[in-house]
């Protein structure tokens, strides 16, 4: 299947997609801290948010407007430096604001526009800076703005995250993908602490585009763990507007269903995958795959733990090739192990089969370790199932960054 | 219930336990690295494992070991410096060899003596060094030597860990239980990581020592956590000899069996305490307890995921008042919450109410926490449910031992 990132796309590369930011002055002076991103017709829209059960004003807000109108949305606002989280009634109150602001200004129906917070938690929202904001903003629109949108929604995160690409389907239309995120800290699995839009030209049902997303996310922002703590702002969304002028796909189980899917996926990776590389004082990026597993529940189950566990993540920041706190965390996983099968392997070589390490060269190990980008490979040698996650190495920074920041 | 811990008692303050040590040079150099604990009589015996799939020689060993003799063992033998993990069949041998040496050495019958390994994994064990240490020990034997023993079995613990403590049974009877420990990092519940072994004088059949352990275990070393990681080796074990010639307890749901209990679970939370203590980089002793609960389940579940939360971890490093934090960990640990009736404490000072920060003075809450000994109160309003747990922080001091120890 033909597929190509766009260079330097970014969520308003699609069709029929513009953006503007503002400085709101927020918490942050000096600089941009909201994002509006508007599509000239309506949206199907999906979304996936945090499964923590102290959820932000905003997601709650967004989980009724789907609830809604998922075939209607024309509009995404989010701002950064204060997430209106434990905010009470009052928080409730700044959400229905801000979505309100964005519809006036942008002259479009109630209920068409989609928000985000992300910042410091338990600080009220003041409420008439975010909405002067969203109405100077809105009489900026340009196509053009994708890239400072991404760069407005930023907070410890150290560089902006977008991407577009563009496909053609088996049906003969072209179709682009253009998408933002926020990570840096807190980020785990099941939606956490992150906040991600994609945006697409693609004509594609509201039912359509919600089993797509759930897929992508299974193989993307759900296969990376930076320090395991999960979030009550984190959201993905998609919007599709159908500038593209493709027939519209209503089953993924078709070839133009099954192509957006994988575009689908392989942007929310790569949307996924910059979050890691910006991980709060990471030095490497860390590509987990396990093979062999009972099932490809188990492999995930077991690349997980591996990805999760602090004394490998210490491990890796060291470039120490020490294999047993791998195989310790496969064994405490609760994936199936036969630890006489597992096979390891740092960067590509072969450190310990039928679970016993081999005579291998510490120093060129180490070697293939100390470098931005590291591999391991475990097979479990059970069966078929297969994963691979993403994550980072645990430095000193982690800390300092965590310890003085003020979530 | 009168119950004393005995000054600077140990593991061989209880009657009829002598220990003693010697420097075998496994790993270590000029210290000792092997002890040995002996009884004069027959004991009962019970113990907890790893529930890590991959587990090292000795775990294997004594679990078969238990299953044959679990009412006649008569000694316990521990080396520091080398795991005997991922050893294979040559690590069973050296398993069953160092068994072997300490029967003979003492003149005992075959399968009378528990093992336990602590240290480098995937290393061949040196077994003649091994059995020659054992064999010189077993000429040393005295009851003032259990400090000794609890020094010997350190790894990258900073200071040995061992108590007694003496209570007379409600039948009239006095009785001591007297025990060791070795943790520092990778310390998690379900016996994750540490070795620790128990004695007393007390007469308890095999059945009801086993239970009065796993009900000692449940609130003690299940309720640590230092980073989360589980290992291969970690091993309670609990010997009774009877020689304090009280009535045989068979049954805990009797005065003198509550009273067993009670006094084992007070030695076993010492002990755990003590390794969290200890904690690799550790610079707070955190209590956490969660009140309110659906129920206890609720409750641990919920304390254990603050306990094991790495932004929460790091903010108590730098003395943060950090609610959010506390309050997300509790949203994703799985346990019911209410966001809108959660209650947190810092150091005894009201935080959050109603799932709304208080307008509480930040630099006093920072002061309350910028302490060794800091406390967590949670309560989250909807049952009965109460759970304590014990944690330390994270500083940076973790990572320096972590990214250069090879376990």
């Amino acid at each position: 299947m033909p597929e190509l990132f766009v260079e330097d796309g970014h969520i308003t590369t699609p069709a029929g997609w513009r953006a503007a930011t503002w400085a709101c002055g927020i918490k942050y002076q000096a600089r941009d801290d909201l994002a509006l991103v508007v599509s000239d017709r309506p949206c199907s829209a999906a979304a996936v948010f945090t499964t923590n059960q102290v959820k932000a004003a905003p997601v709650r807000y967004d989980q009724a407007l789907l609830a809604r109108n998922a075939a209607g949305l024309r509009a995404l606002v989010v701002n950064a430096g204060n997430a209106n989280a434990c905010t009470g009634a009052d928080g409730a109150a700044a959400a229905l604001a801000m979505a309100r602001a964005a519809e006036t200004a942008l002259d479009l129906p109630v209920d068409t526009v989609f928000i985000m917070s992300t910042g410091t938690i338990g600080v009220p929202m003041p409420t008439a800076k975010l909405v002067s904001g969203i109405t100077s903003a809105a009489a900026h629109l340009d196509a053009t703005n994708g890239r400072a949108a991404a760069r407005a929604i930023m907070t410890t995160d150290t560089k902006p995250k977008y991407a577009a690409l563009r496909q053609t389907l088996p049906s003969g239309a072209t179709f682009t993908l253009g998408g933002m995120a926020k990570g840096a800290g807190m980020i785990h699995p099941n939606m956490a602490t992150l906040l991600s839009a994609v945006t697409t030209d693609a004509a594609i049902s509201p039912a359509a585009l919600d089993a797509a997303l759930r897929s992508a996310v299974a193989l993307s922002f759900n296969c990376i763990s930076i320090d395991g703590d999960t979030s009550t702002n984190d959201t993905l969304l998609v919007l599709a507007n159908g500038a593209a002028g493709n027939p519209l796909i209503e089953d993924l189980d078709t070839p133009d269903g099954a192509a957006f899917c994988a575009g689908l996926t392989t942007l929310c990776q790569h949307l996924a995958q910059a979050i890691v590389r910006d991980g709060e004082g990471a030095t490497r990026f860390v590509t987990i795959t396990v093979r062999g597993a009972r099932d490809d529940a188990d492999a995930k189950l077991a690349a997980m733990t591996i990805a999760r566990s602090p004394l490998v993540k210490t491990a890796l920041y060291g470039a120490d090739p020490n294999w047993g706190r791998v195989l310790c965390a496969i064994g405490y996983s609760g994936a199936t192990v036969d630890p006489e099968r597992v096979v390891l392997l740092f960067g590509g070589m072969r450190v310990l089969e039928g679970g016993l390490p081999l005579p291998f060269d510490e120093q060129a190990a180490s070697a293939l370790l100390n470098v931005p980008e590291v591999t391991i490979d475990a097979d479990l040698g059970l069966g078929d199932g297969v994963a691979t996650v993403w994550t980072c190495d645990l430095g000193p920074e982690y800390i300092t960054i965590n310890a003085e920041y003020r979530t």
